[in-house]
């Protein structure tokens, strides 16, 4: 059981830390609290023998396990690292363990959906689940990734519910925090909401536009004549695809609120190329330039805190 | 005149090179063909007295002309690099002035209004007018920019008519390989539909985008939040605002028949997601990370040119 009242900075915080899912998310977080001290063991668990191989060899985990009941058994914190949509059959098969004392939390990148089937499959064990979800990027995935340093700087949103126990939410922030992420926390919607607009919403628009020139067969010309918008599109929609069709089903609404929006948006824009209206598109064009300045100069504050640790 | 006979690869094969615009585009052209020591002599004129301080200073060119007239005045060939929409009234100044000999080019980003606007204000002219389009990123503008390496290893896009003279077309054709471009002919409306698909249209989005969020004054909140998608859209929504307008309203036709097909992709991509297509979506974004490595093999291609040479 974890006791915040004798936590000593170099001293063990929890015994056992259980991470299920071993991509670059999961083993970067495995790996990092791994060096940290701060647990006792680090025990991984992964569907594919290739990774809990890789897992123990890089140094990301102590151990792995095979079955989810034996890799849980005495665990203090489990970190649920696996695709948005595995969440969901995963908290399921959870349900069905004796899980003792221990916290759950995730990384899901959606938040409102494991929520859901949490709030089914628990009862009591609801008050011990932290919702979370890291920002960072996930171009490159994989085990043989893992970076401990992934998440410095970057934004943990947590989203604790009304049930949620004080004590549990506070070590979840607390091995963030170790991993030198920026911690935060919101609301389940508002997560949805502003994820649906940062990042699915645009990822969404670079698949869909690179997927149109694939389809026609017209890209493999294009392509030789491609400087920056294309390279950028593609870039983005380089990202692992399974991950995103889970990421577009489980944020369904806020992908569609959002992107319904822009619809309306991007129909007064074509009708101002439409009829000429030159003044209208230097308007867009100029706000989108101003916002990115605006967006530089926090790029610029976070290369400095870099820099300067 | 140019005479091709005699050409040596070290001696001057023009006397005077004139260009107009002193932008990145133009400062560049300027500054490598004045390096090469293939013209005897480069003069600049651009309407801001900042810029042909700095041309003459920066080494760009060998001095500056005001009046375009005067600049004009015994070239050999004159380049014309200023903002897509400028090109039209600079066209017709042009044609009111005796240019001799003289070989006109330009390296506008759209090629239809300016062989429109030339075959409207020239007429035994025509033949010496070569239209050309370098493919290179401007996110930095500006004459401080300006980089003989510039155009090394990119695409440049000539678009002779069949009035073109093939002699005036061999020279410009050598002037940027002399700056280690690759130039390839295409005609005039095929490159604006290649531009519009692989720029125009991504471009489009991205300042939609961006512009979308900062009008609802979300987007100060939503950058603390921002990893991968929005940081990429705001890059491209970086560019300068004159110029893109001026590229939308010139080339309007070609991007609204890509936007239209866009949009028609958009909407099954919608539907998808609100009918829980999870096939359909898988599809796509498997097809468009397939586009992705076929395009990275060109990027790493084009990145081991680069070290060889």
């Amino acid at each position: 059981m974890v006791d915040f009242n004798v936590l000593q900075p170099s001293a063990p915080m929890i015994g056992r830390l259980v991470v299920i899912g071993l991509g670059l998310i999961g083993g970067s977080f495995a790996k990092g609290l791994r060096k940290s001290g701060l647990c006792d063991e680090v025990i991984g668990m992964d569907l594919d023998q290739q990774s809990r191989k890789l897992a123990v060899k890089l140094g990301v985990v102590d151990r792995c396990e095979v079955d989810l009941a034996l890799a849980c058994n005495g665990a203090d914190v489990i970190q649920l690292a696996v695709p948005v949509l595995a969440m969901e059959k995963l908290l399921g098969l959870l349900a069905n363990i004796d899980l003792g004392h221990a916290i759950l939390t995730d990384v899901g990148s959606v938040k409102s959906n494991v929520v859901r089937v949490a709030r089914f499959a628990f009862n009591d064990m609801l008050a011990r689940f932290v919702p979370g979800h890291p920002i960072v990027g996930s171009e490159r995935g994989g085990i043989e990734a893992s970076n401990e340093q992934l998440f410095r700087h970057y934004k943990v949103i947590l989203t604790p519910l009304e049930q949620t126990d004080p004590a549990a939410l506070a070590v979840v922030d607390r091995l963030w925090c170790e991993l030198g992420a920026d911690v935060e926390y919101m609301q389940v919607e508002r997560h949805d909401k502003v994820l649906a607009l940062t990042s699915h919403l645009p990822h969404l628009l670079a698949f869909c536009f690179v997927d149109s020139l694939a389809k026609r067969n017209e890209i493999f010309d294009m392509f030789h004549y491609a400087a920056g918008g294309l390279c950028d599109f593609t870039r983005i929609a380089s990202s692992d695809p399974v991950m995103w069709r889970d990421i577009f089903l489980a944020n369904r609404e806020a992908v569609l609120c959002a992107l319904d929006t822009f619809l309306g948006d991007l129909d007064s824009f074509r009708s101002a190329v439409d009829t000429g209206d030159g003044r209208q598109l230097l308007s867009v064009c100029t706000r989108a330039r101003m916002a990115r300045e605006y967006f530089s100069n926090i790029l610029v504050h976070r290369a400095y805190i870099e820099n300067d640790m």
